[in-house]
């Protein structure tokens, strides 16, 4: 593939895009489609996503990527450009619920989660047979917290094995440390059981029930740690009334928890986020 | 109309439904719509909502009225029938914010709100023009916590007046005595600008705007003497994003509070609303 | 499980529930849910879905099957009576594309699909891979106008071999004969890729991007002999721009295709369908 | 307001973006929004909406304009430049429904809708009162087939009149001949009753009945001369049941019509549609 995608973050300042646009073209880059946002018209910070294509990107990824330090200069940039022939690679992290965990490899199987899978690892047994039917390496490392650090120890190696770029947390129901964590910054995504902040912690649907809401809700969000406090990056929700019991409460809401985690992990792959204080700009 | 609603409540046992229907078949009425709940099949409570028709049903009230005592004695039912014709009505509370009352006026100017709106009063006299140009009365009752005993005061005596079976708080920005709450139990309506139990208090589209949600919402909920925790009535969402400043977020909340309110009042209005703890009961 | 379902359909007249009620009450049988709906106050359809629970139905069944004769006789009732031991059968028929089946066997999996998928048929054998890592019998018949007659012997064969009482359409892409939907009236559910009626028949994808809608949709439905017009069971839609491709379009519409089929196929089994003239009741 | 809006379509080549930023950075213009789309990567057509700010952008207009010609002419550009203190004018159109003109205008008069809605034209006398509430002229003018052309000459000579950019077809159920139309190209939003192209044409509401579908809709399109066939701005639906009625759907459908119908006249204001072919851009 001769696709590219450039991601910039900079103070706001005129000339910005013609910048770009210019050194885009001097590479015979066609841009595809474009995103930006600017929190504020006066001393903002400016966000943006563009997607090229280019004839023989491989060939001149290095040059581009040299040439374009000098624009990064000028204009004080934090910025990464990603090659789409290289292929982002994600570990999935999964408890006992494995509704999440199912939806993303089949969305894969599918073609319609452009990643490579490259390893699941969990706590239990239970999706052993599924995750190898789909030809993809298990790890089954029990965890507790007491033994936490050993757990990550192992995690870490596998991780850095793999060279994975992205963890998903697809109700993965340990507590990470927060070296793991800081390690990872903007890379692990969870889903969490509730439209956050509401029933932030353990047990929503069973809180949900007691209060007697009228909508549940999931929130893929990355993991900071602060628990349930991290950036969020999609959220959803699903209509519910007083017939529901909390076992239905946990059904309903699985099809949303799957379907708003796959929508953030497709969103990390296409190179659509990026994390500014505690939100998510979503280009 | 001929119609009447018939609303019960009690614990649950074998033989409820057809008491109440071979009662009704006694008085020629014919069940047109028909609704029930009940908590758990063991030892639970028994809700149901019945409409029938019944022909010459006004002449027939008092009958109706006087022999259902002995099926609501022998259930130890909690009951009401409301007659059709006694259309129920209403008393709108506003402060500045007007689109929660504009809404509930059109739809009863469209016919879509089958009440009486017999007042609106309101601390401030912004909606004194909109008001009277639908003919409803208006009060403007000047408030603050200073004099809140006063005002409520009048308020009670207009509410009594007017023979008010509803109040609806359409962004009412005062709170009510517990006194004037316990006087109007399940019969206060408030419109919550977030998604309950998220955002609970004053400013929920600032704090929606820090945490970075990608959803905002609108409570509609009885009001009761703990600060938006009263039963919940109907929720519904909009989405936001990175993009939405505050006040975008006002705006787009107006719409979805208008819509979220404007149901939980018609439901009221319809006699589909049954409080049972801190929940509600929609049938 | 001491659960059944009974489901009515017969003129109106008044009486009807309490027949019922005291029916049920006569053999213990605790109502759990009941919903009904009359087309008409005047001379109307009347339908009833009650699910009841009644200890040791299993030996009861004889019993309470001949005595409704007597409550059915009088009131010119069709009816059934289904019990919750006896699992529904289902047999899935699907042609190249996956994304339905594989939601209904994740659901199936889960638990959130309370039936038991006997076989799946396919003219291709794409899917035998996955379908036999779910234990489930596979029959790959290849299919294709010509040999019409042949192919539908076969799968008739099967459905009687395996007793099934549901045919799930999930992107089968052959017509059926007359004779094969006549003897399987209100037991073929099929997705069509549309929110029927917009874009009846063959590739509503590439029409919709043609007329340039902003949504698209799914409609499950039962099959007759019009193509397209069965009975509407289940509708959902999802929004697309003028940025997607007919490639986008197809991809967006797959995961609203396998979530309508998914509730369609749920509320069948549930008991809860009923078809009246050209449309479906759901109860 | 110092704020302008530039709208381009042209055919696609490298160096359009790039060219356009230089110029508004010549002109000390900052860009606060930026939206663009290509039809194909390969010789597509390339569209774009810049919104900028400019410090005495209204001392600069003649300059701006004059300046642009020669960066459209390299090009081959389609384009406009917007002012928003040249605020557009709107005319509605409205017969005996009206609910959407109550929308449109309580979201004028909340601030939502940052338009001047200069005059009401309806063929019945059913709104004068709501209208002249707002203190907008109100233009009664009887209408049938008959008198087409009398009718039309006086309603062009008041958007003459009134200088009118943008109008409004509030459910207004008058065909407009097709001298009208071709004179407004892409001016008049006209709302359908319906998602199209289901239920083309009338009594939409009655043919969803009959279908028994399980959602109904509104489209919100440009008028051309062929009937509910112009470019679809906007669609939304909303569920309905088997209970519901011919007048259910129409009152449910109201709902669905005016927040369509409300949000597609936004758009036009805010200058994001572009009409390609029969399609919109909605940047």
């Amino acid at each position: 593939r001769n696709k590219g995608r450039l991601l910039v973050k900079c103070p706001d300042q005129p000339g910005i895009v013609s910048a770009i646009s210019l050194y885009l073209g001097e590479h015979d880059a066609n841009i595809i489609e474009s995103n930006q946002y600017t929190t504020d018209p006066e001393n903002g910070i400016f966000f943006l996503r563009m997607e090229f294509e280019c004839p023989n990107l491989q060939e001149k990824r290095k040059k581009l990527e040299k040439q374009f330090l000098e624009v990064a200069y000028k204009f004080s940039m934090e910025w990464e450009i990603n090659f789409l022939y290289d292929v982002k690679k994600a570990a999935i992290f999964v408890s006992k619920e494995l509704h999440c965990l199912r939806e993303l490899l089949l969305e894969w199987q599918s073609g319609d989660l452009m990643t490579d899978v490259v390893l699941v690892v969990s706590n239990h047994e239970e999706c052993r047979e599924i995750v190898e039917s789909f030809n993809i390496p298990f790890y089954y490392i029990p965890a507790n917290k007491d033994i936490r650090k050993e757990v990550e120890a192992k995690q870490l190696q596998l991780l850095k094995d793999y060279e994975v770029d992205l963890i998903v947390l697809a109700r993965y129901m340990q507590i990470l440390t927060p070296e793991f964590v800081r390690a990872h910054q903007a890379q692990i995504i969870n889903i969490h059981h509730s439209f956050l902040p509401a029933f932030v912690g353990a047990n929503p649907h069973k809180r949900a029930f007691e209060r007697g809401v009228k909508l549940i809700g999931a929130t893929a969000h990355y993991v900071t740690n602060d628990l349930d406090e991290g950036p969020i990056i999609e959220q959803d929700i699903i209509r519910v009334d007083h017939r529901d019991t909390v076992e239905d409460l946990k059904k309903k809401g699985r099809s949303v928890e799957r379907s708003v985690l796959a929508r953030g992990v497709k969103w990390a792959i296409e190179d659509r986020l990026i994390v500014h204080e505690n939100k998510t700009i979503v280009l």
